[in-house]
């Protein structure tokens, strides 16, 4: 049986998982593959995990050109993640017609363009089907499962981190500080957790998910985003009240301009997505033909992760028996212009909280604001009256355009009648 | 661009789907694969078919092997459906060394064996993408997406009359006649039903997916399998009020001899799989890297069945581009001689009704038949007593062997003091 040896590119979390899959279920993946994967190297920057790994030293090193460049080696797989030495290795295998496999969708979604482009100049595979979704094979459904459709919208819960932390506001009245606690402690958020909570993980996966949804390559910045930090348990609860949970949301929608935006969304309490819960990932993708379809799944973790690197690798060594390097092109399609709408031009529904004074007319002068920028409201519900002089005033509108709720809020803030600022989350009615 | 032709056989919902789907994202398509999909040839028993869906009528045949036999087309679909002529048309074109794409789980489920053989003995590709769950990817998913996983377990809602009519029969408090009677009207379900809600349509899906879960060819009638006739109106309040609801559920569970079966189930209300609504599909994938994975979306339908049937034309034409015919078995593994397990022999919980004549010390003679038969009652609920002497009481068990459950059940049907044929359903926690 014919032998393919792989070289890893740091030894982390997903890393030894991809050595645990292969010690477990390597003779099964031979079998069904027909050829036998042996990882020959691996570089890591620290070589004592050798000793807590159970793997020979002698083919650790801390030289990641000395994986690359080794001609036993015929697959890298790298995992070091980040945007650092990462790119430089990636594109020095690519260059050595070396395919490869890689979860890191930071550097895909900056640099992924000089990255393609470099995999097709040398006619060899970079797979990264880990990079969204974890265990979940959403990438490999969109460019194959999915192909004959064009999408028509895609939402996705792509962090589990978030999560996690919204299901525990949501569930258990917790605050946005004590859920971010818990998770930290059970490993689920990092210490500096920004990444993951100012959505910035999701921004990545979201750039990653509409390049494939529209076959073109989008640049990250033009991926709005907002994080969760904003979220209160009061508008959970407020939320939950109408109807609605609130989801960190990938929204992706088709158009003349297309829509790519991260954010907290109010979705109604009914939609599948709603039932995904803790450290779970789910993409809904609709199609014009086949209509909707979910993927669920675990977004992270070690053994998920690491299985999707696996399948990649399969892809990989069967384009390589093959000897048809570049079955498909990274992301299919590039037939077109298209570009991502900026976010104020989007037309939505909207939830408001406002604070307001307990006075008469305030409420006559704040709704004659949103009557003059066009905006038409679907509900309005005063809360508590608050220790002291402000309420709490819950605005749902109707579809309306993110441009005239920007300047009707700022108008509404800036009235002396106005307790603390107003929040504004999206909804999608899904 | 390259142009390849296709043959189509059988112009029914589906076939008019596939050429629908070109007609609209034919472009895209093309862009996407790097090469043009024409359909060349259709044949069909009625060419009268042509007329209504705009069709050149010189493409139209009733003689199928007119269109296999054409130097033309480089693919063969084939929509008929059923056992009959579509067999021998499948071999023929394989031995042609013409890949095959397929929707017909009935064929493949009894013959698949013989022509999966064909396929590997002639080199040539057989896609059966669309043979379980419509739209949904699901044998895309296995083949390659979870490649890397040992599959525990799977549980499927793979047939969306019957999952229509539970729905509906839930919901609504329907009777199964009514719900039929309503899923007919609205084309949900045949003239002659039996097909499906005798599980047999499920029986084959379940057949396709535990070959590829355990990588070897089951035979059907391995499978066992019992329909939703058995199931009233009274189960499905009687199960909710337990905290469960009804499915018809492909189980499927790995084992020195492995599980595969087809029968109503009550599941846990909190179950993602609760939530599948209406004639949606949906499968859970429990493997030992990925951990649970679960795919939703359309089981069948005119579009979703074209869109992954196209989605194989893809997967056929990269392979015929690459030079690589048959890149992938058509189920890969074949590693092992595994069986499955008599139904007999498996334990799982169980949901009984029983209809008891409401005397002293019959609850007594009853429990201390499943005390003799070692099963350990976990509730026993008694209920409404219906217009003369018998009561209704519902049994849900511990963990328990089937044949136990049988015996006991056919020792208490014995009694005298037994109105109506006991009811069981099986109970699996997912």
């Amino acid at each position: 049986m014919r032998e393919f040896g792989i070289g890893l590119l740091g030894l982390g979390t997903v890393g030894s998982g991809v050595l645990k899959g292969l010690q477990e279920n390597g003779e099964v993946l031979a079998e069904r593959l027909g050829a036998k994967l042996v990882v020959r190297k691996i570089a890591d920057i620290d070589l004592s995990k050798a000793k807590n790994l159970n793997i020979d030293p002698a083919i650790m090193t801390t030289d990641a050109y000395s994986v690359i460049n080794d001609p036993k080696i015929d697959i890298i797989v790298e995992l070091i993640g980040g945007m650092g030495p990462a790119k430089e290795f990636i594109l020095k295998s690519l260059k050595l017609k070396k395919p490869v496999i890689t979860a890191n969708k930071a550097l895909l979604a900056n640099n992924g363009s000089e990255i393609f482009e470099t995999a097709c100049a040398n006619n060899t595979d970079i797979c990264f089907g880990a990079s969204v979704g974890g265990g979940i094979p959403i990438i490999r459904v969109l460019r194959e499962g999915l192909i004959a459709n064009k999408v028509e919208s895609m939402y996705g819960i792509v962090n589990g981190t978030c999560n996690y932390i919204l299901t525990k506001m949501g569930q258990d009245g917790m605050t946005f500080e004590a859920a971010l606690k818990e998770a930290q402690a059970k490993g689920y958020a990092e210490t500096n957790p920004s990444f993951d909570i100012d959505g910035i993980d999701s921004q990545h996966k979201t750039t990653l998910l509409s390049s494939l949804a529209f076959g073109l390559y989008f640049p990250v910045k033009d991926v709005s985003v907002s994080g969760i930090r904003d979220v209160t348990e009061r508008d959970m609860r407020f939320a939950s009240e109408l109807g609605y949970t609130i989801k960190l949301l990938a929204v992706i929608k088709s158009g003349k301009e297309v829509e790519a935006r991260v954010h907290p969304t109010l979705i109604p309490k009914t939609s599948p997505l709603a039932a995904v819960n803790g450290v779970f990932n789910a993409i809904m993708v609709n199609g014009d033909m086949t209509g909707r379809s979910i993927y669920y799944g675990r977004g992270a973790g070690q053994m998920p992760t690491a299985a999707t690197v696996l399948a990649d690798v399969c892809e990989v060594v069967r384009n390589i028996m093959a000897k048809s390097p570049l079955r498909m092109k990274p992301i299919p399609g590039a037939h077109n212009d298209l570009k991502i709408k900026p976010v104020e031009s989007i037309e939505t529904r909207y939830y408001l909280r406002l604070s307001l004074m307990d006075r008469p007319n305030v409420m006559a002068t704040v709704t004659s604001i949103f009557g003059k920028h066009g905006i038409s409201l679907a509900s309005v519900l005063q809360k508590e009256l608050k220790a002291g002089k402000y309420v709490t005033v819950l605005i749902i509108t109707h579809t309306a355009k993110e441009k005239n709720i920007q300047t009707a809020l700022e108008e509404i803030n800036s009235l002396d009648v106005v307790g603390s600022k107003s929040v504004m989350f999206r909804i999608e009615d899904i």
